[in-house]
């Protein structure tokens, strides 16, 4: 039985106890959020990790995407991303590979990862169709549904399916004129598979095929976006809203068969559209978890979208993002490397966290709280220790110290705290 | 005359055509903006710089804080790191040195910059007094005085005036029980000053005198927030807001004596309450325009504080914040090195710019337009060109080339552009 289908016959599992108890919310509460679709537990039923608990009332998680490309195939370099996503606090990790062998570098990534792991399978099926047939075009629903059966027994834990890049998509995408196309690779794998083949989206045509897959191993079906925007110019257009009232549908479907369901969303978006984006999000596909990628709030900054995206993110978690996608400094110009990686997840982190005091997530400002004492008390090893990254604040600090031990170069002996300390103490 | 003087009188100067031209506003629009105090032009009317203007429906801008310390005094870093800053987009600089020779290198800092340069006076007044008589408290009217006239007269853009560190507002700091008490420089010497002294801050009592100052070389008076909040904890609470309430009543003294005054905020505070802030500020101080330094979303990430304050930027800005203080990765930790101040700004110009977009400034857009038509047509070099920083942004492509040059290692030739380019050319 899934998580979903647990909750719906009223009955806690282990995973519920886990959650319930890491998060500080009564079990009661978060199986009720199970059954409503609004909370997903993110874990494939034969692997053995915490769940990655995402929705409505819980910290707000991080995804790190990692994987080869034909240009970078090798699984080395992508292994120690994944350690470097998951020790600087990712909560779970996608898998994008696009190139080498793809199912060892998959199963490389869950024997090593301890936290949830997604897939888009549809990458391996038209890689796969376009090594044996020549085209991406020629890829069956066989090679669809097989690759996510091999990937489900494989244990992953999340499938991103672009179910919603339908014909009646496809027709808002042809009369909209927009600056940039589509901007996901599946999105575009899909969209070449139905102008060649003049046919439905197969994997909206066989949905329900799908659910069996994921409904099996208990697999979160993460409903892709398809058409998100790619630039500022496209964002919140027809294309997008008509591709979201499909993915709203279709979460519909996905719960009665018992299948737990996040939806994914945009994408480059100006600060003005995102609490709208989050807002229609909810009310579209019943308050389903909303799985943001950025959103980046501006198309200027390649080499800083990491900081693009964490505005955008905090803002979308503050109104009501539950799970957001990293961006790397790497974003637009290359594969990211493991410093972009870090760079990328501390800063999704910081917009998360950011977002999670704000919307009163239960400890949230614990935290805050714990290193401003750190930090009023002039206790420099307790306020590195409490950071977000103890390595790089000490780097820092050691890298420019002050005569006097208990300030910094900053303000030197003219620190603000250790003047008030003086007067206030007289 | 000053440029608010001149707006009175219903006058047009050359400072108001340049603006207008360069924003896209009308003139006339632009003069009653200055007349209501919503938009100041800052420049010491010695200066022969363009005037920086801040205030309602212009460009947001940007500020670096540079200036030595006790333990760093020299001025050839400080130097450089001005010249980082203008590079990079700078809109306005702030000398705040506190170790060394202050006035040389103050006016280096003059000769040298090509954009509004502020001080906190203050500074020097106060490490004056405690060289030359041992203790800051010792310090007098005339130290402050004098000190501000021979900044005035070398030339010194704009003042921060920390005038509403009261007792009343020092009363309303000893009921609360902060955290962190007072973690502004200005604001922890003028508190030692009164309550060693007993009396009424100078600043306050005297600002008259500064006014007239102020006026005789139309230098912009910056209501410091002596009491802006150190921790999310204290964001929002009875002594910032008091010495707002006072900040308000000073800001509308300078207009009557013709002095052109924006007003300073926050620093520390959680997402859920900088529109709020925002607000607070513009009904208190008859829409003065407002500079915020930050505001940083969360306390807990020292070595990333640009990130933070950029999230909190973005967000202030777009909701009518005006004028942003950059904040750099060594914030909290020590003083900032010239990469610091590179991706402060950086950091800070992607805030608000994004808020640019989402306020409507006119034309901001168009940058955005401009760089995803490049990205869309695979033009690399003119998105390169266009990017914000393209000596990194060309770093990043440069070191990972894909074998095939118009697409890159991310998604190789799975590139979703490309592909959409493919199928809809047929």
């Amino acid at each position: 039985m899934t998580q979903l289908e647990l909750a719906k016959k009223n009955k806690i599992s282990p995973e519920m106890r886990f959650v319930s108890k890491s998060e500080g919310m009564p079990v009661d509460v978060l199986k009720n959020r199970i059954r409503e679709g609004r909370i997903v537990l993110i874990k494939n039923a034969k692997r053995k990790i915490n769940p990655c608990a995402v929705g409505e009332g819980l910290r707000t998680k991080v995804n790190a995407n990692i994987g080869t490309s034909q240009d970078r195939p090798r699984i080395k370099p992508e292994l120690e991303k994944m350690r470097v996503a998951i020790q600087h606090g990712a909560d779970a990790i996608m898998d994008l590979s696009s190139g080498g062998d793809l199912k060892k570098i998959r199963k490389a990534i869950l024997k090593g990862s301890t936290v949830a792991v997604g897939t888009v399978p549809i990458y391996e099926a038209a890689i796969k169709a376009h090594k044996k047939r020549g085209r991406i075009s020629r890829m069956t629903k066989e090679d669809i549904l097989e690759t996510m059966d091999e990937q489900a027994q494989d244990g992953v834990d999340f499938f991103t399916i672009h179910a919603g890049v339908t014909q009646n998509t496809l027709e808002r995408l042809n009369k909209k004129k927009r600056l940039m196309n589509v901007v996901s690779r599946g999105g575009s794998f899909l969209v070449e598979w139905m102008i060649k083949n003049k046919k439905e989206n197969p994997m909206y045509d066989h949905f329900e095929d799908i659910l069996k897959i994921a409904r099996k191993y208990d697999i979160t079906i993460s409903l892709g976006d398809g058409m998100r925007p790619g630039s500022l110019i496209d964002a919140t257009d027809r294309p997008q809203i008509q591709e979201l009232i499909l993915l709203g549908e279709l979460a519909e479907k996905a719960r009665r068969r018992n299948v737990q369901v996040i939806i994914e969303g945009p994408g480059h978006i100006p600060i003005d559209q995102i609490e709208s984006n989050v807002i229609i999000q909810k009310k579209m596909c019943n308050n389903a978890p909303f799985y943001v990628l950025g959103p980046l709030v501006t198309d200027v900054a390649p080499g800083y979208d990491h900081i693009v995206s964490a505005i955008g993110g905090a803002i979308a978690a503050y109104h009501g993002a539950d799970f957001l996608c990293y961006v790397t400094p790497s974003e637009h110009l290359r594969i990211p490397d493991k410093d972009d990686v870090k760079n990328g997840v501390i800063a999704s982190r910081i917009a998360a966290h950011a977002a999670d005091i704000a919307k009163g997530v239960p400890r949230a400002l614990d935290w805050d709280r714990a290193i401003s004492k750190s930090r009023a008390a002039r206790d420099w090893k307790a306020q590195i220790k409490r950071s977000i990254d103890p390595a790089r604040s000490k780097e820092l600090r050691k890298s420019s110290m002050s005569k006097n031990s208990d300030v910094c170069t900053m303000c030197s002996s003219y620190c603000s705290m250790k003047i008030m300390d003086g007067c206030l103490r007289k």
